[in-house]
């Protein structure tokens, strides 16, 4: 079998992670796996939930959607039908449960950074772009609350990036595009910290049940992949802000 | 460290799974797992859902709830508040995947097997003992429609149950009670066919990430434990009916 | 015409009320009217809604449910659906007013007790039986509350239990199942308490009006009635507690 | 103890059914029991509801609703809130039932009578008023069905007309209003057929509960009231129409 | 072309504004335009929404809603359909801003005025005569105000009235009737104050596009309309208040 | 008074009106004006709502959003609210009204475009953008009817095209930014079609009412920017398709 433009199964899609590309969030990140194209951006704000008050800390919380047309065919919004779908529901948990796992929450002080991320185009592996963008614009707005001083300790214990992996056909693949993942007998998304431990790992059959065998070649698959996505964001956090369109009209 | 009534690490809470627990359903299961315990039923319903019309073929799916009492504190009733969470949602999606898994949609013929779980009290493990209780409610189920002559083949491809494990002070244990659940690092739940394969693995950190090691482990113990699930659910298909309270009255 | 079992047309179906049926509640009752089944449980709860702060007084409140298979053919799930039947919401004010009758609120203190009814197996009935049982969970509740010395005085005035009467072809029959309640000409249901007050008293034409005389044979039959549910209720709480399933494992 | 405007113990308030208040609804009813004035209109819909379909029958359905400032203090608005109380649910479901308590749903064709009941201003005995109304808008609109040859036989078995009875500082009372019914102990509404029979008896006890003697009183007093009620009934479907604000100006 | 009653296209239909229509609202007025009925009422609350808190003033904002009936064939009621349609809530925050654009909030002190536009029978034209109908009712509550010497100073600064325009088979015409408002091929609403200046100007093409000379000609019929409904509002304030339906009943 | 950047009064911010920016779309624009940015994309789809059933017609409709961080402070996200705002609804509305004034739906034959714009960035006017840029979105789509033979006609009968205009500080300004947006007096949203027709107007006095003076001048200016605004759609038609991002790895 042949991936798209011959990609090795142990290989990434080009990764890109474009920071400072929006104008009003305190973290703003364009993460691509491919045509896989997410907008993250992180808000600080100046409180907590309900079950975090008084404890002298913080909180980390997600939200994701999909534009209806990010989608082959155009998909309804979710403000209109008048619900997220459980899917978007499991997803933006992930993703909150992900960052929290490497966020010391007391070092963040009273306040809530929320992750909003949103899929502009979508071709598999959605929740792992978003994962792997979401750390990056959380960093940024960590880096925001440094600089103004307003906290002193490291809030960030490590990196956390995603990666889906799934067998296809047989044969083990990394990063599945929207075509892999839709003919895959199982799928493996993995969350893995900077420091090599796993923050989450779900894998599902879609089709025959795997075996054991099939589940370790898969983790060590995301395990080096992971470590790729882990340098591309390090990489990413040197690199110039980049709006996504700038005109030279802004502030 | 110590488990409730001396648990061993490696062994699983009472098991009961009665079957015909109540009148009107196809399929109707009390399964607990300890205190942990949860009415599955299976309803027949002659037609199918809008994505499968046409295809000749049948679908399975799933439906969780607690009552709002089951918990240590009362919840939120869903019906009261609207909607169903995000964790409700998560669940269900779970159960109906995990059943699909080892049926054949084909020999099903056009007609649907909803799965309803309702926890009426639960200590830990709520969506484990839904999956290996809601297996017997469906085998209860299409048994019922081979004996009425409404379908010939065999649509029931293997068993299919549910465990959790988890690294509870350093210590990998089998099938979490409550308290355990909520002290502990990480916590895998395990769906395995009776085949051996395995069907769904969704590992969370809780606290630190858990290593490659640690996961390795927790699986052993999963697949040890689910195997003993298995054989009660083949136990329990061989017992006769019990209603949850036989007054003498029904029909 | 003949009932079920031969059942005269003044006797009740045979009646089981089991305190103590799960683990959490403060309040657990199953309250059987034959195959009527419903689970009844009593929370209670250190604060008060809006409209009761500050008065010094407590509250007691209802919320009702069908487990979506406790009926001849599955129902929707309302917390699927998005929200309650008018039918839903009727029954829980209904028990909610009836429970309130029989209670000194401010013997109660500034607390709510929540009563939970919800039904395991339908067969007509399950409103009254609901009352029936919730009394006995509220009984059980506040016995706690006074073992506790949170409580001094007696919130409970009296019990309070309910019954229907319906003609049925012509003959007035206590207490209808399921066939009785959907083909009889006219249904009352009677809500009484110990002192032999009437709380609340709702009767249905469903085919032909009823005439005065009608009604006054229907109200004594449910008086009758009524008088021997609450004989039930103190000879339950005269009994052991007794759990829905015991497997040994529970705290 | 005095009424308002001396008013006898066993008297209605001033009466007003005025038909053909507006321009567009095939029967439209302005009922006022003294301060108490819904706006009854029967709209005739050339299908029927999904559980009437097919059987070579119609219906007849009833909303309920208050303006939000019928009332003495203003009331939230139920559309901006997004539902419907569970005290409006109750009241648009009697209405309903007790107009098909007189209808021959087969003479009525494969239509649907729906029937909308909202209070321009509230006194107590909104859902009394509801139904008195209702009965002459639906009756409206079954003669203008007959006038265009559209039904032959009369679908019509008999007028309904209901009233509030209640016991207030001991005294039994015909017909409260807001305050009389906001301080009774008891209240009772009644539904009944110009044929004498009983379609509905609604009784709570607000305060203490009520004695069989006090339901007897109350059901002797709701019956002389209600032969009234259907007097002015046959009176107002005599009388012309009359618009609420003729402007010279409609088609 | 001639319009109904042989109407000028310059000439408003007969307008009536009457005040005091019912019995518990700050303010209450009938606002008829022709067919198009309105029952707008102003409440007086001793709260203001979170936006307006600590500020030191007051807030005025509306609801509107349709009687399900209103319209030549029956519309959904909003609280069963359980949301407002887009046009409801376009309208309503119409009148709002309409409404606080000629009133001083600072002299109205920490209390909110909330009117609701129901509207009884509708013949085109309902969000005009709401906006009409609202200040009268408007004028009537902070009359009360400072009757009872809760308010000092003169919240309201001007009148606002409101009026459509629309080109009807290439003729301009003044206050459309529900037959022009269908068939017109655009439609301006224009809401202005007593002291000539716009507060909405909100056209619309509903057919071909419209020219800035048809604008201007359209604008001029509106001003001119507009001022003779700035009379009948004055004129309004100096009659009597009078019932909707006055039986002697009344406190 | 200073503008941003020297910015004369008469003078629209940068437009850039990007074609091709995502994958799936039929037509998909990202348009912007300064620092507001909208993706807007046009989905072709093979049926017609309901009421354009039959008709021998297409239809074209509007979806509209904010991305919850696109604003200065984070909203919330109406998804998770579980519905549009009035103002979200509104906007909808009137960018499906205006794009239908310049489609003749019987030329595109019994299929719906959809179109969806989401601001990615808010910086005042995003209404306006979201016209302009879905009508290019729209010519796309269309064109690609064409081009696969599947319509023959030109459903397009002109462009359509909108700014803000406000008068700012006594001044009149073209294309207000969100800073001049929310301190201006009035502020007009203007469509107008490429044959200079006016397709809505739509004024509102946010401070003092306007003058027919101050709306002439409005006018003027609105016209003269949205005929450059049509000049800008023109040349984008003619620019090649130019990804957001493009990694070299889609289709």
């Amino acid at each position: 079998m042949t991936r798209l433009h011959q990609r090795p199964a142990d290989q990434l899609r080009p990764i890109r992670i474009q920071r400072g590309v929006t104008r009003h969030a305190e973290g703003s990140v364009l993460c691509a796996f491919g045509d896989t194209q997410v907008l993250c951006t992180a808000s600080v704000l100046d409180k907590v939930p309900p079950h975090q008050k008084g404890k002298g800390e913080g909180w980390v919380t997600a939200e994701y959607g999909m534009l209806p047309r990010s989608t082959h065919t155009r998909s309804d919004r979710e403000a209109a039908r008048g619900k997220q779908s459980g899917r978007t529901q499991e997803i933006q948990r992930l993703i909150g449960r992900s960052l929290r796992a490497v966020v010391d929450l007391t070092a963040l002080g009273e306040r809530t950074i929320h992750i909003d991320c949103d899929v502009l185009q979508a071709d598999g592996g959605t929740r792992t772009a978003s994962i792997t963008g979401a750390w990056v614009a959380l960093a940024d707005a960590v880096r925001g609350l440094k600089e103004r001083g307003l906290i002193a300790g490291e809030p960030l214990r490590a990196q956390v990036a995603a990666v889906s992996v799934g067998v296809f056909q047989g044969e083990p693949l990394l990063d599945l595009d929207y075509p892999e993942d839709s003919g895959c007998d199982c799928d493996l998304n993995v969350v893995m910290t900077s420091a090599g431990g796993f923050v989450e790992v779900q894998g599902t059959a879609e089709g025959a049940p795997f075996s054991r065998a099939e589940l370790d070649r898969l983790l060590q698959l995301a395990s080096d992949g992971i470590a790729r996505l882990h340098a591309e964001q390090r990489q990413a956090l040197e690199q110039p802000a980049q709006r996504l369109l700038d005109l030279g009209a802004g502030a």
